[in-house]
């Protein structure tokens, strides 16, 4: 069978990768805007053939890991080019966008909207691996849009990589997403940023720096080409959980402020329960590949 | 020679393996005011004996690693009963407060003030091991004021477990590491608590939550009992670095309100330039220990 990612990053490549791995008889096809990453998949072996325009009616799978605002655009093109019977699925970080966009085209059963939740804060093609998925969420949005034969490849297509899928719709995806992920990066891009600011002497405190501060810092790293999109389309949600965290950040301020020492210690001893929830993320959900920081 | 710790958990419990490790003929006296991590670490043999009071003066040194508002009170008392060549260090996660404590001692230049920049999220003796310091960097602060045969000793205990030694004033230090440690806890404590209050139905989003998550959260789970004498004794600094965070998260989120998308891309790329920076950051100094998140 022939399939083709369209954007060879760290989630599309891995892809590529778990396709090679898991299924047989597989050619893969690739592109990607930019031709560094295009030439480095195919020296990498991540792909077979670039992929050229000519290709596109001849996928049985077409992958599309861009940056959500593309992806939005992109997938009508894809819809309008691609054959009767193939399935294309997309793996961005919104769902709502993109889900709407194909609402109402004539293939819209022939689409399938994917939220992998793994990654790393490294991107481009050599930071893709076949085991990025292992153990790790699959959001599925509008299974019953999707046609029954084309569901069905995509989710033994995720099985057979020990993805653990999860059906949800596009609104509360985009809504819980902002809470467990979204939110998450601003958190840690704003926290590079107070410390940089502040040090001119970098060395100084960067030689302070342990692994909590590497910990928290990690997705500071991540590339503003995908994260802007994210934050246009899901600006409403974000907002509104940032508003949330800057309100708690205050009263947290307030407490230190008027030294009471025993609503923080209550504070911080109920955040712990955290640990039990966090003790439930399946495993493989670790932080492994970023033991390089 | 005898080594007194005066606290069990994963910092002095550590510094008792790593002592057991490098140094030869050495008994381990142990103290904490928890009865069962007291008899968790003899029962692990991360101490040989109890500690008790009326072995103070036998010891050849003596390691604290107690919360910073016991450990300013208790080291005053422990100088008091130390003989005329014991060392005394502390390992608190602030410096101005114990330095100040000791200045008027007698026994002052037994003393020395160190913060080992190492540590996991979790606690306890069952949390300890002997490499917890390898490749960190230890801070030492007024080496000036320690007898040179005392302090020459301690460093060579730090180097022999590959410690980085790194000297700095408390005041600095206590400055610095609220940008780089202090922060960060907040940070996430505060990241739980807008995650926790919102979700009710808990397993909906923490099923969603990836690697990211995960990783900036993990100092969520840390020790309240720790941590509210850190944010008592750094109040000032903490809240002149809270208070600047907060600030760039506002201006964060009022470039999302305005929608502008270029100045957001723009500064997220500036916060990349941190990838160079954390590259920086020693070998060892990863987040390995935390893997089971």
């Amino acid at each position: 069978m022939n399939i083709a990612v369209i954007g060879l990053g760290l989630i599309g490549g891995s892809f590529a990768l778990a396709a090679k791995k898991h299924l047989t008889e597989v050619e893969l096809f690739g592109g990607d805007k930019n031709p560094n990453h295009l030439k480095e998949a195919i020296e990498k072996q991540i792909i077979d053939h670039e992929l050229l325009s000519e290709h596109i009616p001849q996928m049985d799978v077409i992958i599309m890991a861009i940056p959500v605002d593309v992806a939005a655009k992109l997938v009508l093109e894809l819809l309008d080019q691609i054959n009767d019977n193939a399935l294309l699925f997309d793996a961005g970080s919104t769902k709502s966008s993109i889900c709407n966009a194909v609402a109402l085209h004539p293939k819209r059963n022939q689409f399938l909207g994917t939220h992998p939740i793994a990654g790393t804060e490294f991107s481009g093609p050599s930071a893709a691996f076949p085991d990025l998925y292992v153990n790790q969420t699959q959001i599925l949005c509008e299974t019953q849009k999707t046609r029954p034969d084309l569901l069905e490849w995509a989710m033994q297509f995720f099985r057979s990589m020990d993805m653990q899928i999860q059906e949800m719709d596009p609104l509360s995806h985009d809504q819980h997403i902002a809470y467990v992920s979204h939110i998450s990066h601003i958190s840690s891009f704003m926290l590079g940023k107070t410390v940089m600011e502040k040090e001119e002497d970098e060395r100084t405190i960067f030689d302070m720096a342990g692994s909590g501060f590497a910990s928290t810092v990690r997705l500071a790293k991540s590339s503003p080409q995908m994260w802007t999109p994210i934050f246009k389309q899901n600006n409403e949600n974000i907002l509104e959980v940032l508003g949330e965290y800057i309100a708690n950040l205050e009263q947290f301020k307030s407490l230190l402020e008027s030294k009471n020492w025993a609503a923080l210690f209550r504070q911080m001893e109920e955040i712990n329960s955290i640990k039990t929830i966090l003790e439930g993320i399946p495993e493989g959900k670790n932080i492994n590949k970023t033991n390089t920081i």
